[in-house]
């Protein structure tokens, strides 16, 4: 399968209104940076995530056995596939790393799903439900490196385009690359996609730097959503065609990018929900692009988040 | 001056760009209730409310003299007036109750207003405000019951109707009736827009049982936006030609509302920009109605909203 303009559209259909189409708003010159820019608002998507945009794609695409589906992920992913499971009717078990925090392990218990915590890391949850998946046959659907997730990704660039004709320039955050993999896909070079990354976490630019998928050390205050170990090779390989450009950004970036995202337009996203306009923040606008900014999740603990 | 459509698009023409186009979302059967509904985002409003709407076209609308312009508010329209003066380049004095939170305070304060805290409600800072008025001079722009109030207001359901065409129903919050006045002018019965109002802030619902606007006591959890002491002349009139009905709503029921916001849409808005869809939860639909809630504000203090 190759993951282009007609896998995004059959994604699309496939997915039809199972997936919410989440707004955009047009925010005006001096509103978060000199020059205007459109936020997707993806954090608003079921789940408070992109991700159940390639999970109910790749489990709608898929003949699912009476185990289920499987799933590892740092919550994010985790939710989506809970969350998809459960509307089509399906089992899920969901393998997490010890260091997720208790409201997005909560999330996963309210969506029905059977949730496993092992290890420090994501690699570790991972390896675990590959075990368990050969144990029970259950359908495998992956964070980021599997096509009909890369696809039912790139489905938010087609809803994108619709709503903000003519893009320039998209900024898109990166953990293991299947949103910007998806999002790469679709746009084909049409517009600029720029991935940014925390400098904590920097899966696209270490593999750009190897010219192929490396493990990287990873975390920060972003690493519970964007801290997967490598890029996925699929992933990688749309980058290395369709990605303009990696921007690496520190954690103090971040908290401020989420922080003016509240100031000025009451949309709380989590870190890594708001790692993408903290590479637009540091990056040069012409005065006239039209740029735009993909606001991917919002699962943060409002409590912990002081004005 | 009549508050009509031709008001209204006036109003539309005179704020411009200088007023945000707020975002609107269609939430699926299920997803916030047993039918879909649309929310119009207002919460992403500059300043984080409705209330620049009125604001800039009040200002806008008039000759401001030297001493700038003056207002009375628990915060959101003080918060908009500060900010829409510093846009305009004007003074602004803003008088609040001294139960205003101190974030809110500290908005003010970031907008560049001179803020004076009177009194234990808002009639108390409304009345210092009239007296330092006619002191200076000064244009007064109130939170509600002025023509060029409601008819900037009114703007938000022109957007609304061009973003969702064909509305049967349409939620707002009721305070002192700005918005609803506004709204319901829009729409002159096209669509019936339903007043909600917290149970312990009736100003509308006692007006209607009384026949006219009359004082009622005030508090509850939404009263630091919702809290006027009656419903504004203005507002009441339209009310009694373009308001279908009162729906009047418990401190729990918002509360529930509010974290139902953020369950399902990761969005969080203040107790008084949830009251609209609490009223909304407690209302009967058809199963096609194509009904819409405004989610008027934004001003909550995250670290108050325990997950």
């Amino acid at each position: 399968m190759v993951i282009d303009h007609k896998a995004i559209e059959e994604a699309a259909a496939r997915t039809g209104s199972r997936v919410r189409c989440t707004p955009t708003i047009e925010v005006e010159a001096g509103g978060l940076g000199s020059v205007p820019v459109t936020l997707k608002l993806e954090l608003t998507q079921h789940t408070g995530s992109f991700k159940p945009r390639g999970a109910f794609n790749k489990i709608l695409a898929s003949k699912v056995p009476a185990a289920g589906v499987i799933a590892a992920s740092g919550g994010n992913h985790g939710a989506a596939v809970a969350y998809a499971a459960r509307e089509l009717g399906h089992r899920a078990e969901i393998y997490v790393p010890q260091t997720t925090p208790p409201f997005k392990l909560k999330r996963l218990e309210q969506y029905g799903a059977h949730v496993v915590a092992v290890g420090s890391a994501y690699a570790q949850a991972f390896i675990a439900s590959q075990e368990r998946a050969e144990e029970t046959g259950a359908l495998v659907v992956h964070a980021y490196d599997q096509e009909e997730v890369l696809a039912g990704q790139g489905t938010l660039a087609r809803e994108l385009e619709q709503q903000a004709p003519a893009l320039e320039t998209v900024y898109v955050a990166v953990g293991g690359g299947g949103l910007i993999g998806g999002i790469a896909a679709w746009y084909a070079g049409r517009a600029r996609v720029i991935g940014v990354e925390p400098q904590s976490c920097p899966t696209l630019a270490r593999a750009v730097e190897a010219g192929r998928p490396v493990d990287v050390e990873v975390g920060g205050i972003a690493a519970d959503s964007l801290g997967a170990r490598r890029i996925g090779d699929l992933a990688f390989a749309i980058a290395q065609q369709h990605v303009a450009g990696v921007v690496l950004v520190s954690d103090a970036e971040i908290l401020a990018a989420q922080r003016l995202l509240w100031d000025r337009l009451r949309v709380l996203a989590e870190p890594g929900g708001a790692t993408a306009l903290a590479g637009w923040l540091r990056s040069k606008h012409g005065a006239e692009e039209r740029g735009a900014v993909v606001v991917c999740g919002g699962n943060v603990d409002p409590a912990r988040f002081a004005l």
